[in-house]
């Protein structure tokens, strides 16, 4: 059996060894060598589109992709036989890069270092952002602490977010699908956003892209949100109504933007986010960086070799 | 017995009530009134220097000055007679706040939060900070995770930042004035400085202004660092030699280096830390909010009333 696996990234692969499988690199970018076809596996990350419907075409013995991002969608897109190859996705591999993210971006929000940058840049002292102050002003949000952080999109990143904002001393709720207490935090169906968005500091959207969640932030939901309210979005753009948003941050409807993800990405310079008042432009930077790929790998290499269910099966 | 209290901060007075102690407030920037220089204990904050030169010399009857800063050292200049007035101070009232921003701060870093804003001002999109990237590349401090995180100055503030730091992956150790084990975290004496400082991704200070940490990162110490090592300081200014940490910064010596406290604050605008390279400056903004000042003042009233030791006397 031969298992290829891709040089895009740098991979332990002594740590693979020890089940009978050939082990073999792969450039993501180019076709794979016709010396290649063979084989039975094959570990994607960062292919270009022609590789994967090159590969989808000429790998005839396929049974098993395993995806190391967080969502399946170039995969999907290459035309893979579903009936016969199994597909899973690197969900897990990304949580904890993005949620440090999403903490440094609220963070960056509630002390307001990208306004620091911006008198810095002027070699000059922003007295009205130090010294003493009110402790939790009303109608600012300024700290974690007695914040209320609501996560949209109540999976593996939010799971790993949330210690962190609750050691702060946030109080954290989500809203998923499907309602319930998940790891010790209150999860709401969407039906519940009208009570829970007027109490939100922050709002934190980590929402998959796809055609139920396109523009679930919309300039309705915008305005139930306090002034004061920051969004944070480290999902997917199309999950935010970008219109909308830009008129929330020009109307001073809400508090503030801090954005890693958009509709469109590179940003277009033509967009108005850019220079939208309080408003965060971080280039798709949360993830990207798979932690534990190894041992993901060599867990599902161990159950399809022994035929048993595969962890993060789409 | 009569207590005053500060208008320079809103304290919820009702909470103190309850002693047989007469509750009164004063404004910190004027002198005291005539009618109140009867008063027993003094409560500052953000006190200006001459009314508390003023107050040394007309509250005859003071026994006992409760600072809600930190530090005491305005209250320890005005010339307040020690032998008989016991002074306390806030310390623990600032550690959850400025545990926060130091957090953000070394997110700020890690994230290149403050080169994406220079960049988000052009409308320009930085490919370089963003999309698919090593992770934890060598010779780059991108992440806490598995980050060495040396806080220099392991007191009440470095206490509430530790377990923010260990939760995101980063293993934590401590430099003061006495070695052991606190909360958990292994803390060294200044000796071990020369075997701590090469294996640090980022250095914390937070060590108290006085003689004795006067200039304690100097150059001979910045040198032991390694080159992508980050500096974060949210103590005080005069524990850095800046002139050296400008020419660390200047010859890429160290990673960046992120400021809340200079020698000379505001920091002047012919400084050079604002234009070097990876230098955040913050602008004195991590404290300045005293958190949970009621209950420390009503400890210490029960129990000047009660004759016992009072709590953070100096
Ligand atoms: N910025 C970056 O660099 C970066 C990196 C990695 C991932 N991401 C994005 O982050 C997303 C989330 O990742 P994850 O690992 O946390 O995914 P996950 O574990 O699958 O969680 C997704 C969450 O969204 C909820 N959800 C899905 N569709 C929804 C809908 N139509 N309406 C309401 N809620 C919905 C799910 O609800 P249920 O729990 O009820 O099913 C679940 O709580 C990924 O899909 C990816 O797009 C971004
Ligand atoms: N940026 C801001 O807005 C802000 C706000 C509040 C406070 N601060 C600053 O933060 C400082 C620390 O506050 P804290 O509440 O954490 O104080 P703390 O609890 O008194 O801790 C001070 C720490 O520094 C160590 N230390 C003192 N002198 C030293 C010396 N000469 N050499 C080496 N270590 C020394 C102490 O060592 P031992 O434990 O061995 O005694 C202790 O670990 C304050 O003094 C204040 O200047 C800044």
């Amino acid at each position: 059996m031969k298992l290829l696996y891709p040089t895009s990234l740098a991979l332990d692969v002594k740590s693979l060894e020890g089940y009978s499988v050939d082990l073999q690199p792969y450039d993501v970018k180019e076709p794979i060598p016709e010396e290649h076809t063979d084989a039975s596996v094959l570990v994607t990350w960062t292919n270009s589109a022609s590789n994967l419907s090159d590969a989808a075409k000429r790998l005839k013995n396929l049974g098993w992709i395993q995806s190391l991002a967080a969502g399946p969608n170039d995969v999907l897109g290459a035309g893979f036989d579903a009936s016969k190859i199994k597909i899973t996705t690197g969900s897990g591999l990304h949580d904890r890069t993005v949620a440090e993210h999403a903490l440094g971006l609220l963070l960056n929000a509630a002390r307001r270092f990208y306004e620091m940058r911006d008198w810095q840049l002027q070699s000059k002292w922003p007295q009205h952002l130090g010294g003493p102050q009110p402790d939790r002003p009303k109608g600012k949000f300024t700290t974690l602490r007695d914040a209320n952080v609501l996560i949209w999109g109540y999976g593996n990143i939010a799971k790993a977010l949330a210690p962190s904002l609750t050691l702060l001393g946030a109080t954290v709720r989500g809203v998923a699908r499907s309602q319930g207490v998940r790891n010790g935090v209150e999860v709401y169906g969407e039906d519940k956003l009208p009570e829970l968005l007027p109490q939100t500091d922050a709002l934190v959207m980590i929402l998959p892209g796809s055609e139920s969640t396109k523009h679930a932030l919309n300039a309705e939901r915008l305005k139930l949100l306090p002034n004061h309210a920051w969004v944070v979005n480290v999902g997917r753009g199309t999950s935010i109504d970008e219109e909308a948003l830009f008129s929330a941050l020009e109307s001073s409807q809400i508090g503030g933007a801090a954005l890693d993800v958009f509709d469109q990405e590179p940003l277009p310079g033509s967009s108005k986010l850019w220079k939208a008042p309080n408003c965060i432009v971080s280039p798709h930077a949360a993830g990207g960086r798979p932690q534990g790929a190894e041992a993901l790998i060599a867990e599902n290499l161990r159950k399809f070799i022994a035929g048993q269910d595969l962890r993060n099966i789409i």
